[in-house]
């Protein structure tokens, strides 16, 4: 067999990265296309991995002080228009609902009651939560109001693609108001934060913390925060954002609370949000040409058990003997939770069983043969190794070995999606070196081609625009961990505060 | 003082238990209507409640071997059409989305883009989950599939009602696939099962598990079965269902696969949900005079505590105190889970204060002030007591204390719920005496009026309907753990296979 032959993955990341994208999802049973154009379905792999983000970002959301709430799905049209950006934003992608029955006309089933206003399908919530904040909030007393939902919402796409742009997708959206400009722009950023060592911690995804461009602000807000991942393609993937609205929203909806000196003001809010688009970039940035690569704190489960039950003879000693340690396990505590042990006794054939969990990523697979029973041992495999490489742990040692493995991966994982970024992520100083860093064809320093750009820019949308339309270039943040270094736009040669960052993005 | 005024709700029960209800959700804070009309806004206490129904239904769900996935919210309207009960069922109450852009035309925003098929906001999932099912099951080996999602749903609803009846709505709905009819009806009746004992042991709410008839099915299902609640004014709600849909919507949408003796055959499927619903069944089964009482295993938080900080010289004691104690509760275990508890340290007046949480239903209040402190005890508040009564208790003993309590409540207020229904629940052998039953003004026993009535029935729709429209009451369903007794019909005379359930419903 030749080494091609053993990626279970084709084609191969190298090949066709969307290509391949496609078909990790598909080997790792992930989701699928529905038949209902852009809208996919999230298969129990796919919806578990989901799962395991809402757990631990609702808790990270819960220990800074928010609570959940649920709003409507619907929003009247003249709620949508009541903030001029916001409206324009999002009008050309709204799924309207326009009537709220059906009836049989000429043996054809058509829609019936029309609705005296239409009503959009959420896109976001700012303005059907700003009027329910705006009955809720009188005085200085009510504020902060500190709130999240798990919800789905609707933007219509043209061009769909799995987890990272969908018609329908699902997310949460923290919702927050308060009394003064300081604390909203406190939270704005706390919750960057969050996302930030959500990423870091969880994911193991190292992303830039930064600002976007006016051109990249959510309709509507006063500034844009985001963290920007880079995935193995060295294109970024805009992986959370949070808002400051300031008195934007609170003005359309008409927040308005009696303030400490006894005034009437406008509230300050926020808002900020992660969605399913987050299963995508965990996907495209640790996967590799055997299939998908969880980080076990992120898994469903962290461990596999595959007992090898060919041999008739000493099929139920083996199979005694792995539920024994798969049970034993499953009492083991990693990092203050109990380890999650999937036991697969499937009748599919060794091979067929190794290789679904080896595409469907989980950390750790442990194959119990015969042979593993008389030697008090099991056979181990782990997805950040290539799939033939195995370690013989005696099972006095298993609990222990398999905690350190999974910290190894965790971190291990994070270390070199770090390193990849680093390595692709150069210091540019003139424009043709620029253009010749987004330009394959043209590049004279292959080696550098590609990834993610610091270079200087002037501030000007029309410098954006001329990138973006040259090379589908966009600056993806000014990054807040940046030493401010003024200098000379590489574009125009006009001053600069300081460098950008620039990427291809999905 | 009067006795009147120091109930926290008005109206109170007797005076008018719809409007009752209403005030018991809004001094409870759990949910408040929308401008978009049947929608409603859940409120962070009313989402903890439900946060904690889902919590606990989707442990018995994966307990029971179940999976949970991820299905678009809009169906085509072919696909609604593939059965022919079920369009017509859900016909009448469906949001439709025609269009997937708004533009400016004549300076007023429109819908445009016209879709060429429309889109219907899921009222129920069994077709868009039946076309996935169709993909995925090609051989017995892919079956069962055991699959549960978490969505809203959308039923346009003319007379809405917090969270016993809204357009849109939270559920689960359980889909599963089956190679026989004993397997899928075996499904049926374990999930039947998990919502009883959900409901039972949980919401300590007493529920009739039964089959309803023809004439209340799920449109497109062979069997329906269902658990039936009796609330504080004697009417039933239907708090969960369980569907047995034999090969219906497997030939809708062309669920087949190849059997073990290599015939192509359709699949036996079953569909079940609960939903908001449950959280509006909770409140009027339990809830009393001044407000929402929460049964301690599905309240958010167990316990509050509210020092008494009025005396501003030993402020800082008494909340220094009240913290040691908080932190000690927390850490303490009822049932297997560490006490949640609340510390509220508002400066809104102590009278406030504990009214608030009174009417929040909050199993246990516990009050300290210079007073406990010097006594090294608590003045502690239980909901199921009238809200004067206290109880002093001596530090050492509060952990133990409060765990003796939150299990007195939780099978007090199912036993007290039992003994209610069982009060209400009457044989009732001739029409004279069902008619007197049902309607107040005629009623020669006064003290039997109203409630469940167990009469036999000869099977026949017209009754049913007879009976709709003279009294506004219907079959609850056929119990199922009545002994089968046969006799005759009370209005027809004819011959009776049994006693069925009739009560006025919501």
């Amino acid at each position: 067999m030749s080494q091609k032959e053993e990626n279970a993955i084709s084609p191969c990341r190298e090949e066709d990265f969307p290509e391949w994208y496609q078909q990790v999802i598909r080997a790792a049973d992930l989701a699928e296309n529905s038949e209902v154009r852009g809208c996919m379905v999230i298969k129990p792999w796919g919806w578990a991995i989901w799962e395991r983000i809402q757990l631990i970002l609702d808790g990270m959301f819960k220990a800074t002080g928010h609570r959940n709430a649920y709003f409507p799905l619907f929003i009247p049209l003249s709620y949508l228009q009541k903030e001029a950006e916001h409206v324009e934003g999002f009008a050309k992608e709204c799924a309207v609902v326009t009537h709220h029955r059906l009836e049989v006309r000429d043996g054809k089933l058509v829609p019936a009651g029309e609705l005296s206003e239409p009503l959009v399908v959420r896109p976001t919530s700012e303005t059907i939560i700003g009027a329910a904040y705006a009955r809720w909030i009188n005085s200085y007393r009510d504020l902060p109001i500190l709130i999240n939902q798990w919800a789905n919402v609707v933007r219509w796409e043209m061009r769909p693609r799995l987890f990272l742009r969908t018609a329908e997708f699902l997310w949460q959206e923290g919702h927050t108001a308060h009394e003064t400009e300081q604390e909203a722009w406190e939270e704005t950023v706390r919750m960057l934060g969050v996302y930030e060592r959500f990423a870091r911690d969880y994911l193991a995804i190292p992303v830039i913390k930064g600002e976007k461009t006016e051109s990249e602000r959510f309709p509507g807000a006063v500034r844009t925060l985001c963290i920007e991942a880079m995935v193995q393609d060295r294109k970024a993937i805009q992986a959370g954002t949070s808002h400051f609205l300031g008195q934007n929203f609170a003005k359309a909806s008409g927040i308005r609370f009696q303030s400490r000196e006894g005034k009437l003001e406008y509230a300050w809010t926020t808002s900020w949000g992660v969605s399913t688009r987050l299963v995508g970039t965990l996907i495209m940035t640790h996967s590799d040409d055997d299939g998908l690569v969880l980080p076990p704190r992120i898994s469903p489960s962290q461990v596999v058990f595959l007992p090898i039950l060919t041999k008739e003879n000493c099929r139920s000693q083996v199979l005694e003997y792995a539920e024994r340690l798969a049970n034993s396990l499953r009492e083991t505590y990693w990092e203050g939770q109990k380890i999650s042990v999937e036991f697969d006794t499937r009748d599919i054939g060794g091979g067929n069983k190794n290789w679904e969990w080896i595409k469907k990523g989980i950390p750790i697979r442990i194959e119990i043969g015969p042979r593993d029973l008389e030697n008090l041992s099991v056979t181990l495999y782990r997805r950040d190794r290539p799939h033939r490489k195995k370690e013989a742990v005696l099972i006095q040692n298993l609990p222990q070995r398999v905690c350190e493995i999974l910290s190894e991966m965790q971190q291990g994982m994070l270390q070199r999606a770090q390193e990849f970024r680093c390595k692709h992520t150069h210091i540019i100083e003139n424009k043709k070196d620029f253009y010749d860093f987004f330009t394959p064809l043209n590049s004279e320093k292959p080696e550098i081609h590609g990834g993610f750009a610091l270079a200087h820019w002037n501030g000007s949308v029309n410098v954006e625009t001329q990138i973006k339309n040259d090379l589908k270039v966009t600056i993806r943040c000014i990054p807040f961990d940046l030493i401010p270094e003024p200098g000379k736009c590489i574009f125009t040669g006009e001053p600069s505060r300081g460098r950008v960052l620039w990427a291809k993005a999905y």
